[in-house]
């Protein structure tokens, strides 16, 4: 017997097993063992996690056979104790501690909210999203999952919706390898067609450990999982768009107890909740509060709806919007109404997809859609990517990237790490510098303005800015700037030679005193940075 | 002595009148006589109403001299009985009764919200807000008072904004005949300015009575009185800006108190809220529940911040939302995108105003205003005017309606009429047909249509109309259509000849099947009022 071997067969014979390191944000898990009562996943398991400055309770999970697992995140350094609860002896008291080292290269923490509208890791490092769409990338064989990571990673993209329960959107693809419950039994209709009976008392750990893997695997490319809990996407095949709302909490927590451990998972309730008729807003106030009250981290969480239908995202459980409407990133400024209103950060996750489908919202050019980001980043919100060709025909979703992740086939995608470079070289986050009076230039400090120009094709622009600058220093007569046009669709940055120089201010807006221009190729998609020049 | 001397002398020699018939949503006043206590404004004082299945308990006021009253407006027809409760024994246990007959001629009842976006007399009568402003026009010399309300009639609005406590607008401005406090003292300072010194427990009667007045002369024109009961633009003249918050709450008590059985009254909490740096959100919303509390009637109620801060118009006390900022009515579809944000009625009150001030939010031409009405109108929401002209030099306030009232001198004013007759023979009220996909076709039901062109100016319209009609039937191949040309600043109405047939949807539009088209006659600022052909 090799030694690893041995040494996992020695771990097994023990009751309990776990880590004495683990880093910052890392993930330290106790295994248990125990002879399951009637439903061990009833059986009741928590832990007290007591570190510097700190006491968490955590949630525990059966996970098959006899084995039981708690999960906890270390957020901060030093030494750890723990304890464990619960009313069967085998799991009780169990105690340990162990060190949370340092993080790892590339490990910044969970993300959370910074401010108002800004996202931030907890290491301090700013995060500007900048997510697509893959719904059922995890639920598709290996060799496809590994490409969708690859593809991922060579984007540069930083966050991933992604459903829970696999989706029907293609009744002829193939049934998934693995279901998140027990089967009760398998019958036919009068049609010849499959129903399933589940038992939603009874999950399967199978399917929760490979979605755990999935997640892993997007943490260790830096991506954020955003992981969709509940869709209506089902039609009849499974079943689980309509399942009731006590096994949706029961659902919630024991997925929070397996999931929230993991630093980079984002909660988002539901993917066009109103399309569930049969639950309330209040189900799903419901569901948001049992989230939150499982989740001891309190990762970011909220929902998304259909076209236009905005929720409630001031409700304390929801620490951002995630929207689906197009319209407030179909032109300038209209982002920044929904971020005044909601004084939250808002991420307009579906503004329609890059795609050749023949319906509405999946037939954008990837000028369209990149036009729609930069109109979302200027007014200080974010907006998330999603593409949708048919390759082989219009029903052929084999390179979907919306349905199956896999391989790019688009032209957006390619714009996103210029865009994330632009976005990290900024001293603060964007908002308008004059809101509702000037809906194109944006500001990001003293001293350092972007001005987007989105489809207009003038030869040149005129040294101009507002006097206003949010909740900066206004200009004054004499400030010295430097300019700079991005071609934001062919990623070029030219650097204008001029060194511009303020007169005095006219009422709102000041100009440069020798009214100088910057000359612009005549192309759509150009953004003006402009910095304080020494 | 002539007879109604006699009986008013012979009234005062009792300790109590009031009236036998009141008409529905009429005013019920109860006059009580009481040697007053140490602050008399002090003294507690209630009613319970009982009428046809309703009982209210309403709070009763000092008036001044020996005087106590209690106001009540009756909400239903038929027999009512009252009895006070008061610690003062004269004030205590008087009871009577009196009839409900229905409303007079031109009395619809208070305004309340009618479904989630829409605005309704009790009566049933729908309410189209159409306001104006004109912040001081209670607090100007008699004469002025009455050119401004012949000047609301003349111009159909049918609500004011206005006012409670003076504005100093112009410092060169004379002081107001009267204020709403007791004056302590007044002193003057070592830069030789007059200093008031207010005694916050004592009301001046004679100012609400005052008020009273007005606002009853605004209800005998049909114009909702829009109550701005805080209001930061004193600039240390009189100090009520910086009124302590208990101050601010027994003046919400004795306001609603006197004010609440006005039948058009709406409260709004303030204009431009967070330019009272002292006050915080929680007191706002504190203020607002002591208005709510102390209004039995629950008329329409919201607050009124400066550009593109909204408020949280979600809270209960809100009933809409009274929005200033620009932005959501310079384009298509925007101001949607608010309304369904909060799920409310959605007034812009303040989208900057028609006059030629040197800013840059009194300086619209008539055009634009009436163009950012449309597009507010077009989208489901309600858009305020105000206008405000220097006549002789740039701080001639004379003529400036919206400071002091008077006679309009701009040329928005003159298209309110006739924008109320098309909003008034609407079936329904206003929406996008298909929100967030075509944001200039705005539908009032079946087969009733209203497209606006804005500033476009095109030769011809194509018959063109999206297959969803937002909640009422899609539309399908073989539906018959006439179409006027309506010219919103030229106020003309021509119908088309032609009538239009659809032909099968194609995808998410339907056209006329023989693609015919509406000549257009090169205008900015046209509408198109399509509707179902017999």
């Amino acid at each position: 017997m090799k030694l690893h071997l041995l040494l996992a067969a020695l771990l097994l014979s023990l009751n309990c097993a776990a880590q004495e390191r683990v880093e910052r944000w890392g993930r330290f898990e106790l295994t248990l063992h125990a002879t399951p009562g009637n439903n061990p996943f009833d059986t009741e398991l928590t832990a007290t996690f007591t570190g510097p400055n700190t006491t968490y309770t955590v949630r525990g999970f059966y996970d098959g056979g006899n084995t039981f697992r708690v999960r906890f995140m270390p957020t901060s350094e030093g030494e750890w104790r723990y304890a464990t609860h619960s009313p069967l002896p085998a799991l009780n008291d169990k105690k340990g501690h162990f060190t949370c080292t340092p993080p790892t290269a590339g490990n910044h923490g969970p993300v959370g909210t910074d401010g108002l509208y800004a996202f931030r890791y907890a290491d301090g490092t700013r995060y500007y999203p900048m997510g697509t769409t893959a719904y059922n990338w995890m639920h598709e064989p290996d060799s496809l999952v590994a490409r969708t990571v690859q593809s991922m990673a060579q984007a540069r993209f930083n966050k991933l919706r992604m459903l829970f329960f696999v989706q029907n959107f293609d009744p002829a693809h193939p049934e998934p390898a693995r279901f998140p419950y027990e089967i009760k039994k398998i019958t036919t209709d009068a049609n010849g067609k499959r129903v399933y009976e589940w038992d939603y008392t009874r999950f399967n750990p199978d399917y929760f450990t490979h979605v755990e893997e999935c997640i892993d695997r997007l943490a260790a490319i830096g991506v954020e999982a955003d992981l969709i809990l509940f869709h209506p996407y089902d039609e009849g095949r499974w079943g689980f768009d309509r399942m009731p709302v006590e096994a949706r909490h029961r659902f919630l927590r024991y997925a929070t107890a397996r999931l929230a451990a993991f630093r980079n998972v984002w909660w988002s309730l539901a993917n066009e909740y109103d399309f569930m008729r049969t639950l309330t807003v209040d189900d799903w106030n419901g569901f948001a509060r049992t989230v939150v009250q499982n989740d001891p981290y309190r990762h970011l969480c909220s929902i998304h709806s259909h076209t236009a239908k905005y929720y409630a995202y001031w409700l304390p459980e929801f620490t951002h919007a995630s929207v689906q409407d197009q319209a407030p990133v179909e032109g300038f400024g209209r982002a920044a109404t929904v971020r005044n209103i909601y004084r939250k950060p808002v991420v307009f996750d579906e503004v329609c997809y890059e795609g050749n489908m023949d319906n509405r919202w999946g037939s954008l050019s990837g000028e369209e859609f990149v036009y729609r980001m930069w109109q979302g980043l200027i007014a200080g919100t974010y907006v998330g990517h999603g593409e949708c060709y048919m390759v082989e025909g219009p029903n052929d979703y084999s390179h979907d990237f919306l349905a199956v992740g896999g391989t790019f086939q688009g032209e957006a995608w390619r714009r996103i790490g210029f865009t994330l470079d632009i976005l990290n070289a900024l001293p603060h986050s964007l908002q308008l510098a004059d809101s509702s009076w000037d809906t194109q230039t944006s500001t990001a400090g003293d001293g350092y303005y972007l001005i987007y120009l989105g489809k207009e094709v003038p030869d040149a622009w005129t040294f101009e800015l507002p006097v206003k600058n949010a909740g900066y220093g206004r200009l004054r007569e004499g400030m010295r700037f430097r300019v700079e046009v991005i071609d934001t669709w062919n990623m070029t940055v030219t650097p204008c030679p001029v060194t511009f120089e303020t007169g005095a201010p006219v009422r709102d807006r000041i100009f440069d005193r020798l009214h100088r221009s910057v000359p612009l190729p005549s192309q759509p998609y150009l953004l003006l940075r402009i910095t304080a020049a020494e």
